[in-house]
């Protein structure tokens, strides 16, 4: 297989766009990874986005957004694996660049998840759980992030104010960046006293509803070499399943597919988790980024509640987490999620991120995870 | 690149399964196509879905099929582009195991279209088009449909009882084929006698709601050579996009998503359409078997109708095409079709086709597509 690199990387404003529908947010991201990439022509294309068939009532987004960004005939693909398809899409398009398939592959993620009414934003992400065994008993995803967390709190002592302290960091990273949905510190406190969700989760434990999309031109390293980019290598891919019933696990704490791909993208990059200088996790909740820690091998087992509280994970810490304010302060917009931890890592790697650059780093992860852990996706990227 | 070929088929009995849920169906012809195959393992799987979040309000069927196929933490990937998301989910596979990435790839496509109520079927069906620009005044895809006939018989000369005889042909081998919806035989007099759906296309003019689902075991050619199977090569793959909307086509009648595509899997097998022993191609609606068979080259531009009316793509004619009784009589179960449009190639390269086998075809091609042309994806298949 070829070695692939990332070539070009673009990202706007998330938020509540309601000026601006679905096919708009995702061309205008597209068009900024291909004016950074420099390039005018892509061989194929591959897009994630979670529900754009219950959020705006379209399915068939490959074939729209190929149109309506001018690239028809090439081929293009959606894929889905609920909040995980844009980390996804990145695995399915270095696997053609590698393969010696297509060169110059677009990938991208897009979902529009603010044009609904009532409770229809929760029962479209509700459809990342199992509809039979889940869904039909009236749970949606606070809920079993709320059973996840209270397991932890049971099994290792994590505590209230730790999931705070996972909030508090990332806000603070993200008041750091000026495309976030929320760019603006907050304080435990606040935490604390937030509206009550799904006890022990409180609103500002979670993840906002956003609209938004991010993009990524990859290609053979050796055409970036001749470009003369600054070269940041995909040295990692890894993908895995779980069940995706809580109720079918063994332990509630542990993401085994979290484990699993982590364990595939270190085999090919050949490194492990104290390798990494920077990594951007799945923390649709703060309970998530506590187990994601764990999974990953970068605290052990139950240690996952102390990071946040002892520094390790902040932008001076010796493993910063989520420098680009993570899902709860950068938003997320299901489908985009996993390409926009792509673009930070880049961002970082090529120290241009501005106020929350962190000192040279060389290899960042990102892990992107889908529904309450039944997927996850994760690639290691390194700079040349 | 390496060699791909298919080892192993999984196909069942279609119609209205009230009894069984996606996955149920899923599952069965799954562990069909894995029995067939010989193997008890797989890296990894793909399957095709078009609307599992409106058909049944379930997204991440990656996770949840993995999971009740007991094969869970493999990777696994939800593809979709519309009516042609089987057929594009084994161009995955294909990519995956050329590029030495994994070796036994499991490909499917499932739908359950039937647990729906009022004209939600149409409605989920419709998100196939440009919800903004099409669906928003109105149109469904008969309704498309019937523009591209129309303009057929405008320019070409195409007659009402040239579009029958396409149904009457594919109804004709699906008699022949007992695990299709509707196993019998029709005649023009009753195409042209029943129901108006959108002019000039009528009931027996439409591809029917189907449950349904289809799976493949793909893997190295290296590989079934050692397990001394029959060696079914996949020697091209296509993939291509046109405007999403039939408004923006220069030519009404042109599949130029569809031409693209065989062009690419022609140019990568080395052959032409003259070499094709038999085509399973995607008849939506009549019309669009005679329109895919002009952009795949088989008969010259404008001369699609005449084809089902002198022979020439019967059972017994000089290339036969939807030997399966096509989606007009086996049934289209939207993800699913592009699945199945390959089990067939292959049930008949193997010789194994039943009262519908052909004499001894070597090569063959399945032909997918999404929406009203806005997607296609092609494949071409040869006896070693």
């Amino acid at each position: 297989m070829r070695e692939v690199a990332v070539l070009g990387i673009g990202i706007t404003k998330w938020g509540e766009l309601w000026e601006k529908s679905l096919r708009d947010i995702y061309v205008e991201t597209a068009l900024l990874a291909l004016d950074d990439a420099g390039v005018d022509h892509i061989d194929s294309m591959y897009v994630g986005s979670m529900s754009s068939g219950i959020f705006v009532g379209q399915e068939h987004i490959a074939s729209l957004l190929a149109d309506y960004l001018g690239q028809a005939p090439v081929p293009s693909t959606r894929v889905e694996t609920a909040c995980a398809s844009g980390g996804l899409a990145l695995r399915l398009g270095f696997i053609e660049v590698a393969s010696g398939m297509n060169d110059v592959v677009l990938v991208g993620g897009v979902e529009k998840m603010t044009d609904v009414s009532g409770n229809e934003a929760t029962y479209a992400l509700g459809t990342a759980a199992d509809q039979e065994y889940e869904g039909y008993h009236g749970i949606t995803f606070p809920g079993l992030y709320a059973l996840i967390a209270r397991a932890h709190m049971e099994k290792y002592g994590t505590t209230r104010e730790q999931l705070a302290m996972v909030a508090v960091k990332n806000h603070c990273n993200g008041s750091k960046n000026p495309l976030a949905q929320f760019p603006f510190e907050i304080t435990v406190d606040s935490v604390l006293n937030s509206v009550m969700v799904a006890d022990p989760l409180r609103i500002l434990d979670c993840s906002p509803i956003t609209d938004g999309a991010a993009a990524l031109v990859i290609c053979p390293v050796e055409m970036v070499r001749k470009m003369n980019k600054p070269v940041i290598k995909i040295i990692g891919t890894g993908q895995a399943t779980d069940t995706i019933a809580l109720s079918s696990r063994k332990d509630l704490t542990w993401l085994e597919a979290t484990y699993q791909a982590a364990k595939e993208a270190y085999a090919m990059a050949q490194n492990k988790p104290e390798d990494m200088d920077l990594i951007e996790v799945h923390d649709c909740f703060t309970i998530a980024e506590i187990c994601v820690l764990e999974a990953l091998g970068i605290v052990e087992r139950g240690k996952g509640g102390e990071a946040a509280e002892q520094g390790l994970t902040s932008l001076e810490g010796k493993i910063p987490v989520n420098t680009s304010g993570g899902l709860k302060a950068k938003g997320h917009p299901v489908g985009a999620t996993g390409t926009a931890q792509v673009v930070e890592i880049v961002k970082q790697l090529r120290g241009e991120a501005g106020e929350r650059q962190i000192n040279n780093p060389r290899i960042g992860m990102a892990q992107n995870m889908g529904g309450s852990g039944g997927s996850s996706v994760v690639h290691i990227f390194e700079r040349e």
